[in-house]
């Protein structure tokens, strides 16, 4: 949980709901898939998708919860199914310093956990959000679904430029977002302005959320963040910091020595972070960042003053400058 | 296809409909998705679960085919989706003689085919379905999660039941029957009684029908099946004909040899296809099958005669003749 919430403490509760929600969606009396789907409940998670879900719900003229609150848990859902079956993509052990599903079932358990996640999301929301909604969640879950394909299909290649980056992220990311800030507005019926600055916010929010996601994983500290440094890299995933070192005329040389590569040693990532750093590519990425958190402050301009419009700011601010 | 469809020129017909609305459904412009989704509709299926759909519409008062054929479809696309995943978890690399997505592709790229599947399917249907069917829908997905989980947790023990058995393959199978049936039946408008008549067939047939794809993977021939003989066995899933093979005083000793062993060899397996036979345990597996064809054939009565009537009592006598 993110310290906002312990200020904001309507979005606080409200939150809570949410994960009582979650809790009791996934529900099974499968003991696996009870004790996996405990495992990722207790891991916790900031709950940013939720948040925005209700903060976006308090700008219509009906916030109403009763329908808020199971499309914030539902879309919830479908992020953890799509972390469930990316971990078994990426191989990954670890995940906010917790065993993954698949490290500690397996793959096989892990594919139909993540299954019974995005079943249980969409069961959940066909009791309380209409049929549209229902139609551009599934949408955005094809699209999440095409990113990770391309984004498994394009590792170790050496070509992968920043409009490239910046496409992947907003299918893997940015649609989401931009997703949970619009559906909210929409069920509480917002007015066709309010529901375009929230969407473009969340849209925008995605976009720096991930770029600060992806630098961390080279530039942050691996025992805050709970998996090991580079990890994306090590897969053949190269982020922007990667993308602007390779740019670098002093620095192409250098880092090229270990692109393309699948067999690298934990010295050798170490040498990566280095150079990344050094070339300044850490600091190019953050004020890319930087650019889309401008955007999102336009975006926050142009909606109502309400205490929702003061905790979406605060929200933006503690995830971009978090150090994890 | 199925020979029945050639003869019942109405519903090949409206069969090639749903095929149609299947290939619409999966357009992707990602280019390994396309491939992998071309490749699993050019492997055809016997689209049993679209039949019984349009079947049991046939007896209502409201043969909608707007609403119908996109529900067939999205049913067919969710099976699609559990085979897909289904492959992972048993590591199969041939379905119906040709290579599996997972084969093809990798585990990787299978995962996220399978979900893409799943929600195209939900995205269907939320544009021509009742909410009440689309959470019977993600129902039955989830009870089928929680089945594929339990089966592949009870693999290679030795105590496995044919009540366990039975529980077992009404989750996995006989579930999706009956919802087929069920929701063509009540998007068509049929009175209560045709409904759970419908129903009950559907559930019963599903039972039929998995019981006899368990006996061909162990008696069939592998040739026409387009896999290998006793992959189940090997995979340490044991079906019905093992299960009396072991309860057969004379059968018991030599099976055992085989039970609980990931390691066994073709010779081996040929060894144990050998004691199913010999012990009855096939004949006694088919008898089981013929019980709850003849439950259908209860339940096929109790309808009003209609030429769907007829249709779903050859597609029921051609499923369970099947030779592959």
């Amino acid at each position: 949980m993110m310290g906002i919430w312990k200020r904001h403490t309507g979005i606080y509760k409200e939150i809570a709901k949410v994960d009582e929600c979650i809790r009791l969606a996934l529900k099974s009396n499968q003991q696996v898939l009870a004790s996996a789907v405990n495992d990722l409940l207790s891991a916790g998670g900031k709950r940013i998708r939720p948040a925005m879900v209700l903060l976006s719900g308090g700008f219509g003229i009906n916030n109403n919860e009763e329908k808020l609150i199971p499309l914030a848990a539902a879309i919830e859902i479908m992020h953890m199914a799509t972390l469930v079956h990316d971990d078994i993509i990426d191989q990954s052990d670890l995940r906010r310093g917790r065993p993954t599903v698949r490290n500690r079932w397996g793959n096989q358990i892990a594919v139909f956990t993540g299954d019974f996640l995005l079943v249980r999301a969409f069961s959940l929301i066909t009791q309380s959000v209409s049929q549209d909604h229902m139609h551009a969640l599934a949408n955005t879950i094809k699209v999440i679904c095409e990113g990770e394909i391309d984004q498994f299909q394009s590792r170790f290649k050496k070509t992968f430029s920043e409009l490239q980056y910046l496409k992947r992220i907003a299918r893997k990311t940015a649609v989401l977002f931009a997703l949970s800030c619009q559906v909210g507005a929409m069920e509480s019926q917002c007015d066709v302005d309010t529901v375009r600055n929230l969407k473009k916010f969340g849209y925008n929010f995605g976009m720096a959320f991930q770029i600060t996601d992806d630098l961390l994983d080279l530039g942050g500290d691996p025992e805050l963040a709970g998996k090991p440094l580079g990890s994306d890299f090590r897969e053949g995933i190269y982020t922007l910091p990667v993308i602007y070192t390779i740019a670098h005329p002093l620095y192409k040389a250098q880092i090229e020595k270990f692109i393309g590569r699948d067999d690298l040693t934990d010295y050798d990532v170490l040498k990566v972070g280095r150079l990344v750093k050094e070339s300044g590519s850490l600091e190019k990425s953050r004020n890319l960042a930087l650019r889309y958190l401008e955007r999102c402050h336009e975006s926050l301009r142009r909606l109502p003053d309400k205490p929702e419009k003061d905790a979406l700011r605060e929200l933006l601010e503690e995830t971009i400058s978090r150090k994890y």
